[in-house]
């Protein structure tokens, strides 16, 4: 597979891109295409990076055929609007990657850089799947079943969210989770207040009978809640774009602030601190189950072609889990698996879900 | 202050509320009415509590006057649907908690009860304050700065909301956090998905002029994310009821996920279980700072009458904060304050706040 990886986008860019993409190169059978400013991405090739061992030799990989350059000097900056700027800097380094997957040079295209624009570029350039009304981030979560993580979708790209759109995002969790993650038969939970069917707000109400009655092929369990996002449980979590990125948000600070609470009542006494040392192993293996780093970014599902968008803090790690994530979705065809399912769904009226939403209400008051 | 505490609500109940009301009756001047079986109540008081220490003497309490039983039969149960069940059962012990506050017999109610009953038969027996269009369900969470807790609202009374809604909430959470929680100048946060001012969904884009522009009296600091919920710089942050709801119970999940985890690397081993030995402390007072019981439940705000719902897994010790938490609110008599304030806020036409959005929108693209 070959992956177009933009070397421009994300905090650490280029250097922590670059050699996240050196080292999908050396460790899979991907051609890795560093899309960005040629200067910049040889610079910082040349610089050896402190933390990665062995150090895999770029000048080999690219003799081989299996890393190389597409120079663009365009970039989008941090205060760009995102979607007037991919717009107006028609050869910024995301559009560039786009352009190589649209024109069947790259299988995948992947970013650390503004997730807003990397959506409206992968809209503006590749389009939508015909039938999908709105592609949806699609975030892989740790979960305390560490084989099994879980996918939260919709991750931000769309903050208001008409019910048919979540039978959508549920459709093609249910299939990045078969196809990418390897679950067999992923379990689907709608995002609510309570378990109880009849819980939630109009969206998701509306969103319950459509995903247990009108969508076939998926194993709906109904509604979830918060514990559900950490109990290894759920293998697909749907919601609306605003609701999905508050969960993330909140999940990601309440870790970090209980880590921070830990060290600090650690920190507070010196025979504490001495007996924590030896617990220092125990800790690193817990920080590393939960880092978010190894599960390889977020896929923009929707639209015709894999599209991995990542953390903008993200490290070479992060970028190499992240093409191997790009390239895994261009294997197995994610897009074309979209196309058919979503082509397939069956029409549902407006009037006929009304009709089933009040049976389920009905039922429980 | 005269507390109606239901005795009757609640996983543990009635013996851990019965008990919860006694230590409140012992360690205040508040008067505490039981309300609910006789029987049982009677019952509970007859058998020890086996963690309270002194345990008060319920007899001796009520022989001066300070602990009371006011009998009623009915009693909501589990699997009852709450809004019909509080109209069905006039004379449910949450019914007549309200009754007691509605006639001036008693002047906070206190339940650990079903929430959606509870702020059903608040609404049914004591209405809403003029001029507020829906009484929100404010939580009190820990944050990273003991001190200072912090107050979201709406934490699950109304799952869609409307932007003026907002609004409101953003005045009453404001009043419970001076008057209540001591706070002098309260920093209120609207949750949304990014600290830009044009980030969001329409229900945030729509509050946000709202509440910088149109909302006087109160320290209006823009958007927060799930961080600002665990740093301890927000006291208010408003939010719809299913926003709320999730931010809720997925913070909750995140601790209880983290701390599940970190036993589970420290049992791994025997070395490590030997080594987290002397830590137990330090754990111990990291569990005690983020315990919710002591925070005093959540204040259901917009109803003439200080009603304060705690979680249904409420111990005595939860039950004896929540009746201290009505006293207070009785005492600085927060339904009178959020009536003036509500009644004295700017009417703002549709037309006015969409010109304002859009100000705000064009500054940031």
């Amino acid at each position: 597979m070959r992956i177009a990886l933009d070397s421009m986008g994300g905090d650490n860019a280029p250097f922590e891109i670059v050699w996240g993409g050196v080292v999908a190169a050396a460790q899979t059978s991907d051609h890795i295409i560093l899309v960005g400013d040629e200067a910049a991405i040889r610079k910082s090739l040349k610089h050896r990076h402190p933390k990665i061992r062995p150090l895999p030799d770029p000048q080999a990989l690219m003799a081989a055929g299996r890393l190389s350059i597409v120079h663009t000097d365009e970039s989008i900056a941090m205060d760009d609007a995102p979607a007037a700027a991919v717009r107006r800097k028609k050869n910024c380094s995301i559009n560039v990657c786009m352009r190589l997957v649209k024109e069947g040079k790259a299988d995948a295209a992947v970013s650390a850089g503004n997730s807003g624009a990397m959506a409206a570029s992968a809209l503006f350039i590749l389009g939508r799947i015909k039938g999908v009304a709105r592609p949806a981030i699609a975030t892989v979560l740790p979960s305390s079943d560490a084989s099994r993580p879980l996918l939260l979708l919709d991750a931000g790209a769309n903050t208001d969210c008409h019910h048919q759109w979540l039978r959508e995002f549920a459709v093609m969790g249910d299939i990045y989770s078969r196809l990418v993650l390897g679950r067999e038969k992923p379990v689907i939970g709608l995002m609510s207040i309570g378990t109880e069917d009849c819980k939630g707000n109009e969206l998701t109400k509306h969103a319950f009978p459509l995903l247990r009655d009108y969508t076939p092929g998926i194993d709906f369990r109904g509604n979830v809640e918060g514990h559900d996002v950490f109990e290894g449980k759920t293998d697909v979590i749907v919601c609306d774009g605003f609701v999905g990125n508050v969960v993330l948000k909140t999940a990601e600070s309440a870790a970090h602030a209980m880590g921070g609470w830990l060290k600090r009542v650690i920190m507070s006494k010196l025979w504490f601190r001495l007996a924590a040392l030896p617990l220092l192993p125990a800790l690193r293996a817990l920080k590393r189950q939960m880092d978010p780093e190894v599960y390889g970014g977020a896929p923009l599902l929707g639209v015709p072609g894999a599209v991995i968008i990542t953390h903008g803090s993200s490290t070479y790690k992060a970028i190499a889990f992240a093409c191997r994530a790009g390239s895994r979705a261009a294997e197995h065809n994610v897009s074309q698996a979209i196309a058919e399912r979503i082509g397939a769904l069956p029409e549902v009226s407006e009037e006929e879900l009304e009709t089933a939403m009040r049976g389920t209400q009905a039922q429980n008051t």
